[in-house]
């Protein structure tokens, strides 16, 4: 079916991506999330440790791993579809599954649908350096019609 | 059951409360999160608007939401249970139901299930001045032994 | 906003909902199921106690509770929609709180959001005489264009 | 770590999971659930196709699916656990991808975080035939002490 073969190429590029959403997302900066890989239907993000994402016990907190899923999450979509405004998130469920030490958080998107309405994907998300993963997303987005 | 019956007075204060967190969650004073209420099984908790929270399309940021969320599901939970390091987030789902405008947002948090090992609640989101909900979160903790 | 405001009446009464899934859907039919109140935004439904939803240990099986907040809320959506074949569930998310004894289950629906392309509900289950909820369910549907 | 080292061999064999659960649970023979493969951390599964798991539109019902899921998910857990009774689910997130077509659903279940008190997996459903998943879930299960 059409709204299931991912464009060959992106629609937006990981230059474009970082430099749109530095521009518009306030926290983006503030996290210091960047693309770095973005592919049709595939992207990579990573989260650069600093001790504002602490929480008690030492560990990185939960909403900060949700931002960062839904971050690329974003990229994904944007990838695809190529419109940036009207893309919304609708759900995102998180499972949490270990306590991510002091490292850079690597978050790994891949597209499970893509319909002329809903995206849906899921975002696993390592600590650099370790394969087990510490948190499991999937997350779905609204997209605009008429694209 | 014993695990149903939710203590009387909540095991911490809201001050006890704000002080924790302002100084062990640095996003919690980046973010400015307040609880405003906390009782045994019910919390309110808000987010002062500020234009950090935007994103493209002039509305707060999903995760600003579903960190708001947390913050108030972790009063609610300390509440009840008042041990504050050990308690971890397990899962949080979120449905993101109408853009919030330039406003603040009002978390109302209530138990579902307090067990020996796990605390279930739901966080219903809303912008100040408005009855339509915004969110609507469920999460679960998991709480440590022997407490 | 026009979204934002169910009708006054439902779309459907409780007699043709119950006559509609009891000839479309054969689960329907094989657990019991009937809804019991229909109103514009609100619904209660239930599920007769059989010991086909047994699981180990005694308890009444998951599957069964989600197959009847999935049908609750099919009843709250078509009660808002009138339409019946286009409406399909997107996301259903389960918190299966405590073990429902021998009992039959009452499943309370109420609306989230109305909104053009998207319903979102929350399902709370009850084992019938008991205040606490042994499941609570959110579930998104998506609406067919052109209502 | 020590919890997340699945056992080499499962603790429960294909058959040994079939044969507990055809008598265990009513809904399995009724669906005419069974598992293929068993191994430690993954698992298929199978639900044959049947007219009595069709909903309107000519698809099949949402909550055959999420039982098919609980299902692998089961298997899955006591492959890793090696005891039935006391696992309980609590929770479980389905995304619907695709209107299946009228053919088996295959359930490929593989495990994300083995701890000593929860469990977390991913089930993804397929048309059999078809490489795009229908639905995707994951799912939390409790493991009770002293194992």
């Amino acid at each position: 079916m059409a709204d299931d073969t991912p464009a060959k190429a992106p629609r937006v590029s990981v230059d474009e991506f970082n430099r749109i959403t530095r521009r518009a997302l306030p926290l983006v900066e503030a996290f210091g999330f960047r693309v770095e890989r973005l592919e049709a239907g595939s992207v990579t993000a990573r989260m650069p440790y600093h001790e504002s994402h602490l929480r008690p016990g030492g560990t990185i907190a939960g909403p900060s791993m949700m931002a960062l899923a839904d971050y690329a999450m974003y990229a994904l979509v944007l990838g695809l579809v190529g419109r940036a405004d009207a893309v919304v998130t609708t759900n995102l469920n998180c499972n949490f599954l270990r306590r991510p030490g002091p490292a850079d958080l690597i978050a790994e998107a891949r597209i499970l649908k893509l319909g002329q309405r809903l995206a849906v994907g899921e975002v696993t998300i390592y600590s650099e350096g370790s394969e087990h993963p510490v948190a499991h997303v999937t997350a779905t987005y609204s997209i605009p019609p008429g694209r």
